[in-house]
């Protein structure tokens, strides 16, 4: 729409509105609900758990909701055919523009704690993945557990001064860390009750076992950037629980750990608005995180994590096929459960080594080796849950509808492989469809993709109940936590308070040093 | 407002409307909206978790929501004290003008599906009243289960033909009644996962123990008033499921019994507003339950009980000392747990004896001996919930402030009972001024528990997930269920269908025949 507007204009009338708060507020309520709006609001009428509208569909949330109906359709190409879509050449992998690797860690720790799609055992059936065990909630679960009950075992529980309201942790090399898992290679008791991290029988060494985290989430310590999150929300939980001691010395354990829970939420879904959101989003403006956008927002209803939305936000092919922690290598496929890494470079120099390295680009052929089976198992997951094709959530959203594998990608490569593997284009895969189809200019996301993170993200962030109208206001969080919260941003700003050593003007960020906009 | 105008040009201004249909429904918008808009609207930032906002208060369900904040205040009078306000006078209890013993009936079987206040066992103390077991939705737990797995132990599940989408039942007298629960005084094991009817262990009556039914509700067996309305919706449902077997022969048992059951908790959820709050409210006009009132408004927020909503719904002066079934009298003390009366009389002619006979008026001075223990029992339940003083909730929903006890009431015995127990007009608890006030002109309730029971109702009614923008449509009910949906407003229409006689003029009503508007 405003590709005809000279850029100089489109500049200088982004510039009169940042002049004025209330144009600048209009823009931003206009910008997120244009977002919003592309789609059906919730409720959504059906889930995976029938294909018809039933009150299970529309209260059990154990399934996940649907944006568009069940399809199954015949003669689809078996998913393992599809691999080579997927994998990146052996001359290596594309990089992104846009992002650095600190992008896709902090993409996977936020899905990590709010998609949840049910993990399948050995043995269970596809079918599986049609549940979830979220709480449909930005609540950083990873942090304080699923359930009260998780909370209250990553809990110091500690009514004596200078301990009250802190998560449980550990000083390692003079550094806070959550404590360990595992002692003499079993669970400790006390963590008995948090769910298992996912993939730990399949780590062999003693090693890499004993420094396995206690954390919330069974994805918390499935790679080291994800644990090196988490520790930063942790180590940002106990200083603030610090402040909020300091500043009200009459108020307990409880008192003190659920005003720095409230504020560590906000401080969270703010980093994932005005940093995350913003480095995915085209736009030549930054997004804000108002609350009061939601407030009268006729998309303000309850959250329900979607199926698909469990598919669209597996970006393996954003992952570099070798990361580097302290100078040192590590290929991709000897990280999962490895937080040995993390605890070399420690929790600055890891954030500064993510920001550094410039992550690869989302799309077809461009997935590292050891992660192309991960695609495998979207695919079959789409499939499991009937996932309408690729072209039905084009029309979904307001996007063109292809009407031959050309208007897919201009990618000669993929378009080949595409007609060859489907034949019709009415066939393709939604999970395929997103990633054959070519970044946005100014994003590092595809458009199908871009457009429906977007829905998501606004409408299901937005509406945390802690963002809501009669909850977000200073007595909810101490005058303390209030100016926290408006002061931060960024990562960065989060690090800069627990980091042990000074920043310095060191680039801790999701986007490439020098990136500028496109006009 | 409307007190000044003359009645015949309100009665001119409403034939108007009347003829208009897009009057109509600015004038029903208009009326819910204001009805709603009294107070604040949800989410709440507290529940009885905490005094203050926690993650846990917005969040965790089996804590109550508050309209306000915890007070605890000293110098109460004890709860014991306060029974004789409460207790009718030996000269017996004053009738209600404009209700049938109907009335009362409907709303404990409402109120007991939604509420649920968490039950108080022997020894336990009065804090675990804070807590609840409700789903926070008007679901006909009652009737379906509290828990899948509960529904599932209600359902016939068979997939033969004429069985399909069933609960089950049995047939005594030539009529549709649920099992029973007890076989050899023991609960049948096939019902062994359903919530046990509360009070069970106190009935000692072989012959009343017999005939206590499989219900979803822990009190849906209390009275054979709940009894009937349960075994109302019970044979409706399989009328439903068997018409949509019917008209839908390729469809199996779970797709007819989950669009059985979207059918029939809409047409409860319509007859919860077009005959029940137009009972209770005291228009000269008739509401409708639009769902597309609620699509747009800014109270369209999740559902969530609270602790007042509990205690202002205990409307135990309602009903009479004697209630008579089928010619024979029974003191309101012997029907606990005791379907006799109902299966003596049959379900019809239950009906129409509950709408012949007068409720009693709600209010001071005016509860049976037999339920005044009930009364003591709430007024410890607030106190254990630091529910806020009876003027706060005045103040809050835009009622006069009291700031005497002759601003309470008229009642010249309730104002000198409440000085010499409370001293202090600001002292009066929540439940006691509650019922302390008089009945509102037109309407059996008076004003802060009509002011609550509209706000409550009509925004957790109507933002009910079927009657959401995208899901209340005639595909979610099938063309049979949209017509039945269009034609029922009274529970008449519902006992017209299920009559093993045929009904005739018989009255069944919470309105009492004759019962005028007075202008």
């Amino acid at each position: 729409m405003l590709e005809n507007v000279p850029s100089w204009l489109l500049r200088l009338a982004l510039w009169v509105v940042s002049k004025s708060e209330w144009l600048s507020d209009k823009l931003n309520r206009f910008a997120i609900n244009s977002a919003v709006e592309v789609c059906r609001t919730r409720p959504h009428p059906w889930s995976t758990a029938h294909d018809y509208v039933s009150w299970t569909s529309l209260t059990d949330m154990r399934w996940s909701a649907r944006h568009l109906p069940a399809v199954r359709l015949d003669g689809l190409p078996a998913p393992e055919t599809l691999r080579e879509m997927f994998r990146a050449p052996g001359t290596g992998q594309r990089p992104c523009e846009k992002s650095t690797c600190l992008f896709p860690a902090f993409a996977q720790y936020l899905t990590d704690g709010f998609i949840r799609t049910r993990s399948q055992q050995e043995g269970e059936p596809d079918d599986v993945r049609r549940q979830n065990t979220s709480n449909h909630q930005i609540d950083l679960c990873p942090l304080y557990g699923r359930t009260p009950a998780q909370t209250a075992i990553l809990r110091l529980r500690d009514d004596t001064a200078g301990r009250r309201g802190r998560l449980k942790s550990q000083i390692l090399h003079g550094e806070e860390y959550a404590p360990f898992l595992l002692e003499n290679d079993a669970v400790k008791a006390e963590f008995a009750g948090l769910d298992a991290p996912l993939g730990l029988s399949k780590v062999q060494d003693p090693a890499q076992r004993a420094v396995i985290f206690a954390f919330g989430g069974d994805r918390a310590n499935a790679t080291a950037q994800v644990a090196m999150l988490n520790t930063l929300f942790l180590r940002e939980h106990n200083r603030v629980a610090g402040e909020i001691e300091r500043l009200n010395p009459a108020w307990d354990d409880d008192h003190v750990f659920e005003v720095a829970r409230n504020i560590v939420i906000v401080l969270f879904i703010k980093i994932v608005v005005e940093e995350y959101i913003n480095h995915i989003a085209p736009l030549p403006v930054r997004l804000r995180a108002d609350p009061r956008v939601a407030w009268t927002a006729d998309w303000n209803r309850p959250n329900w994590i979607t199926t698909e939305f469990s598919l669209l936000y597996r970006w393996h092919s954003l992952i570099p096929d070798t990361i580097v922690w302290k100078d040192k290598s590590y290929p991709v496929g000897a990280t999962p459960l490895n937080n040995r890494p993390l605890l070399e470079a420690g929790l600055t120099r890891a954030f500064i080594d993510m920001s550094t390295q410039r992550a690869t680009r989302l799309g077809a052929f461009n997935t590292a080796a050891a992660l192309v089976d991960l695609e495998i198992l979207a695919i079959r997951q789409g499939r499991a849950c009937d996932v309408a094709p690729f072209w039905r959530y084009c029309e979904y959203v307001g996007l063109p509808v292809p009407r031959s594998f050309e208007d897919i990608t201009k990618d000669a490569g993929v378009v080949a492989f595409l007609r060859q593997a489907y034949g019709d284009v009415s066939k393709v895969d939604f999970y395929v469809g997103l990633f054959a189809q070519e970044t946005v200019k100014n994003s590092p996301l595809p458009p199908l993709t871009l457009r429906m993170v977007a829905v998501d993200a606004f409408s299901q962030a937005l509406t945390n109940p802690l963002l809501s109208e009669h909850v977000f206001k200073e007595e909810t969080f101490t005058p303390f936590g209030w100016t926290t919260i408006s002061q931060t941003s960024t990562l960065r700003d989060v690090v800069a308070r627990n980091s042990a050593t000074p920043l310095g003007d060191a680039r801790i960020s999701m986007t490439r040093a020098g990136w500028k906009h496109a006009w």
